[in-house]
């Protein structure tokens, strides 16, 4: 038995799975803020799940964990992370490991997507793919020639820091204009705020209470709420040039989106790829399918398990 | 023996090579105006390298030829040429072929030089690396685990219409902002042009009699004309911006700029490089390494030799 750990910005998801990447069980809890908690919650979640079907944490083989930021593979170190301030050169696959006694593995979360698409998802039926996931950032990975791209470091396809406007908004990274600071949830977040100081929005009543969220606008865009649906006008504009450029660049049989964001794909896919339509060259955009990932909820778990399975072999 | 033959916008390119890239003899012409012009240009040049070493046009197995657009290599057709307007659905490749008696095979001039570069040049040297070629446009390539990525169609990497700035200058090929307006030869002349009007330069004289090149700002660049420097210092800026979109989605070993334009790269590289430094991640642009292709003269059209030598087998 294989563990798969997805460690997101609001929730940790967990699956157990056999070797051919069968589900034997899953579990989900919310994030908790700082490092030592979250390591207590991983333990706690895959503990209570592994309890329910009658065994110790033990029995694993292995536990592979995807987690946002810069990831040093070999070592299973956090190098920095946007989501966890104290994940900064943090050793999490090997404090994990002597937790629980059982070997653990760190990958890049939107890698761990990737390979989890590759392996279980809408990824088997093409050679060469591109994938992005739109959450709090834009990670993103290739599929070239049927193997995971990761470049000399392990750490390519940065798609969330393409420039899209060099002259444009300012990104913590040190960059301007990067595609994520116009296409992840946390853009639409900042544009839909913009939006709200000049006009009327079911929204106002909701962040009486509440910071707004990206769960929300996506809420009120499906009640119809005017200025949530323009919000979204805008992000599925600015994810059409992104993509354009990835379409240019890649010339891929598919584009799959994973991260929150896709669950509203309804709202962002068709102004994205009008646009993509409009900038992108023929021959290159003509044969893109777009798909959404298979189970955003499993999936990105399903391959940092994979990263576990591959890495202690028998 | 094999030929292969680079057409450029101003020069026509070719070598006559061995199976193992040793060139037997080279030659060089102006690129004439009309298709037909071209087509007997091409034949001319190579009869008249052959004759010297003895040798009729039919001892070539074959002939490979890169050419700048839009390539079917399967039917050997141009599509589309940003440089000769008749090459529209041209099948340049059967036309040589029927004039020559000589199997005959096309592929995009840039895609040609990195195949030239893998094989005989400084890409041996690497596993993942990308090439720009910085000419009328910008074209480009991408090497992953040793092989030359060519997406789907066969026709990836249009790097030139990588989107630097969404709200950006026209270009013709409908989408605002691409690359190739910003980085090209092109754009080198454009941008002068524009600081001309409103400066003193050592061009101003030379303008009088012809045309502005980009080989001209290079001359009164290096004779250290201070507006030439100047485009030189605005066209390297944009060369980093681009450079540090590719390095966050390719993280490569190595970045390798060809074309007209990379002979200047004195005055554009060290800039592009700062301006990476400056914007692209950290982890992944620690370890790039610039270089500049082995022989702009010969490499594109040992590449289009190779196309050839790869598609008769034995």
């Amino acid at each position: 038995m294989f563990a798969g750990i997805d460690i997101g910005g609001t929730n940790i998801k967990a699956v157990i799975t056999n070797r051919e990447g069968l589900i034997l069980a899953s579990g989900k809890e919310r994030t908790p803020k700082t490092a030592e908690e979250i390591n207590t919650a991983i333990v706690n979640l895959l503990q209570k799940m592994l309890e329910k079907k009658g065994f110790r944490i033990t029995a694993l083989n292995s536990i592979g964990i995807g987690a946002a930021g810069a990831i040093d593979g070999k070592k299973g170190i956090i190098i920095t992370s946007p989501n966890i301030q104290a994940w900064k050169n943090y050793p999490l696959a090997p404090i994990i490991e002597k937790k629980t006694g059982v070997r653990t593995f760190l990958e890049n979360d939107a890698t761990a997507a990737v390979i989890g698409e590759w392996w279980i998802g809408h990824g088997k039926k093409f050679k060469n793919w591109i994938m992005l996931t739109l959450g709090t950032g834009i990670g993103g990975g290739a599929v070239i020639d049927n193997k995971v791209y990761t470049g000399q470091s392990g750490s390519s396809m940065e798609v969330g820091h393409l420039t899209i406007d060099y002259k444009g908004k300012q990104c913590p990274c040190g960059n301007r204009g990067c595609f994520e600071r116009y296409a992840s949830a946390t853009a639409l977040v900042e544009i839909t705020k913009g939006k709200l100081k000049k006009n009327k929005s079911s929204l106002h009543e909701r962040i009486k209470t509440a910071d707004l969220t990206a769960r929300m606008i996506f809420e009120e865009a499906k009640r119809g709420d005017k200025i949530a649906r323009e919000a979204f006008d805008e992000v599925g504009f600015y994810l059409g040039i992104g993509l354009a450029g990835l379409v240019n660049i890649f010339n891929p049989e598919a584009i799959i989106l994973g991260g929150g964001l896709s669950r509203a794909h309804q709202f962002l896919l068709p102004i994205a790829k009008k646009v993509v339509a409009e900038r992108a060259l023929p021959g290159l955009k003509d044969n893109v399918k777009y798909l959404i990932i298979k189970n955003e909820d499993k999936t990105p778990a399903l391959g940092a398990a994979k990263v576990g399975i591959d890495s202690v072999g028998i």
